[in-house]
């Protein structure tokens, strides 16, 4: 489908609890002409992720809100389609923050530039989103750099079905700890285990996922990778170990309340935790080595990747919403335009 | 005053929110004969502290609760006056976990190993478990080790009147820190400032005291070092600069309440913060350096050690609740009998 028009989502109004289409305006913009320096991208496909909610809102954040009336920011691969500079050839498949839209201009100037990614790759491009991307980036350089794992310790992960969490625990197994994923419902967590090799999982949508939790870390745990928050992160702080580490990554269950997200820090005190929160951009100087670390480990099938993907951009504010009601498996991706039509 | 009998305070019952006397009983035991290898310690002084009231309860902590019978736990400064071991003389003075007694037994064995300090000190005595000992330690190993503070950093530091924080500000000061302290009332604030050195205090019992930690952080804030915990450290975090560093030494104004100490933990993954909960033996190893390092700057005025003394262990179930009163200002020690009259 090519477009003569720019659709793009527009935020309208800052969401109230769950994400409504009504937030947004879909506007037909002209398709935007490249300047100097600077390249037209069709934009391919879009990263749904949990930190969209916190761009819409204005609670305290790492970048600045998404302003009323803006282009809804986003992540996402492209390919470039129109080229005034060297930077970016055409057909050059590239990723960035793209927005919410069909189009986006890459260029030379750094608030506009793009990583061009390598041709060739053993991936299918939405991985490069997923496994082998920021998603993958953020579960290997949170665990490894902040975690520290070591061989033989308890590793938990929350989200353990989501993008970051499926990836955080088959590296935590590569590095010999033993890893418990905690997931909502049944057939998440058969997935974890028998598809993806953790060693156990907790479905804390079951009555009983407290005494299951302490079952599957008879050695307590001593390492947290937090993208939850919330009673799932206490019920994990109540069973660190002294000296355990805890990336703290997300705490998805806490964005569409517009609460402070309270939790108890006690157990911080007492078993001397070491918290450090991220975002995987503090990471930026290492993510040709994470990267190259990642597509190896896919390469070799010790990590598997695993992508939902819905069709079509008009999808992008009702599907996001996958991510927040426990719907998602793996890296959640809107496709925008088919790569083999450009 | 010279005892024939060994008073004990044995804990009666569990302190629901203040500590009462009645939570006590005060018991007349005969004095402890040392067996091989041991030494009877006449004990001085009594270190109070704000973790006594974590002993008392049966909360998650980091040593097993004081068994309900048994004499309370407490750090102190003794003197020996029996000795069957060569590894204490008598007329030593130790310093260890005393407990809440008249006398106490030092010995070879590790459970019962108390430390001899030094003759020929330059401060007095009651200094040795103040700003000279775990107290004066607590504050330089937290600082320095886990808070990290650069020079023209801004460092904050609550219940800056205390024991440990007054430390905390000072050694802040001498790595070039600016350091604003957070304390209850005029004269603490006052007494911080003028007397301690700190560039700015905050009241946090006048009306718009969230106003001026702003106005006193313009530069925000670096490095928190955290001992109070609840509404206080939620109002430090909102201001906490990008990869700051919170070690978090206690949270006192939760230990009365017998509830999970709960506080927002938005600004940890917003701000990348580093938390570090910690307790001072944590640091063992590295004793001899800080206690060497703190007796200089003592020596050299660069930090004063202030001690408040109170007469008579019969006091001490009632003098520890001036810590959580707001009461105390520096080292809040029980002086159970005259070093001069052994």
């Amino acid at each position: 489908m090519k477009n003569d028009v720019n659709r793009q989502f527009r935020l309208k109004s800052r969401p109230v609890g769950r994400i409504k289409t009504s937030d947004f305006d879909l506007v037909k913009a002209p398709i935007p002409e490249p300047g100097a320096g600077e390249a037209l991208v069709r934009v391919l496909y879009l990263s749904l992720d949990p930190t969209n909610r916190i761009w819409m809102s204005d609670m305290d954040q790492y970048m600045p809100p998404v302003e009323i009336g803006a282009v809804m920011r986003g992540g996402g691969i492209g390919v470039v389609v129109k080229s005034n500079t060297p930077a970016y050839q055409v057909g050059d498949h590239v990723s960035g923050l793209t927005g919410w839209q069909d189009y986006t201009i890459a260029g030379e100037k750094p608030e506009l530039r793009m990583g061009v990614i390598p041709k060739g790759l053993p991936v299918p491009l939405p991985a490069m989103l997923g496994a082998c991307g920021m998603t993958g980036l953020t579960a290997y350089f949170g665990l490894l750099e902040l975690g520290q794992p070591k061989a033989g310790e308890t590793v938990v992960v929350s989200a353990a079905a989501g993008a970051v969490g499926s990836v955080v625990g088959q590296i935590a197994k590569i590095k010999g700890c033993r890893v418990v994923g905690i997931a909502g419902g049944p057939e998440k967590c058969r997935h974890i285990v028998e598809d993806l090799g953790f060693d156990a999982a907790v479905d804390y949508k079951s009555a009983d996922w407290k005494k299951k939790l302490a079952e599957a870390t008879p050695n307590g745990i001593d390492v947290n990778f937090e993208n939850v928050g919330g009673e799932i992160m206490e019920a994990v702080m109540a069973r660190m170990n002294l000296f355990g580490r805890m990336p703290l990554c997300g705490m998805i269950s806490g964005y569409n309340t517009g609460e402070p997200m309270r939790a108890d820090f006690s157990p911080i005190l007492m078993r001397r935790i070491n918290i450090r929160g991220f975002i995987v951009t503090d990471f930026f100087p290492k993510f040709a080595e994470g990267a190259r670390q990642l597509a190896e480990w896919v390469a070799q099938g010790k990590i598997k990747h695993e992508e939902t993907i819905v069709d079509g951009l008009e999808e992008a504010p009702t599907a996001v919403n996958r991510l927040f009601d426990g719907q998602n498996v793996g890296k959640l991706i809107v496709k925008v335009a088919d790569p083999e039509s450009q």
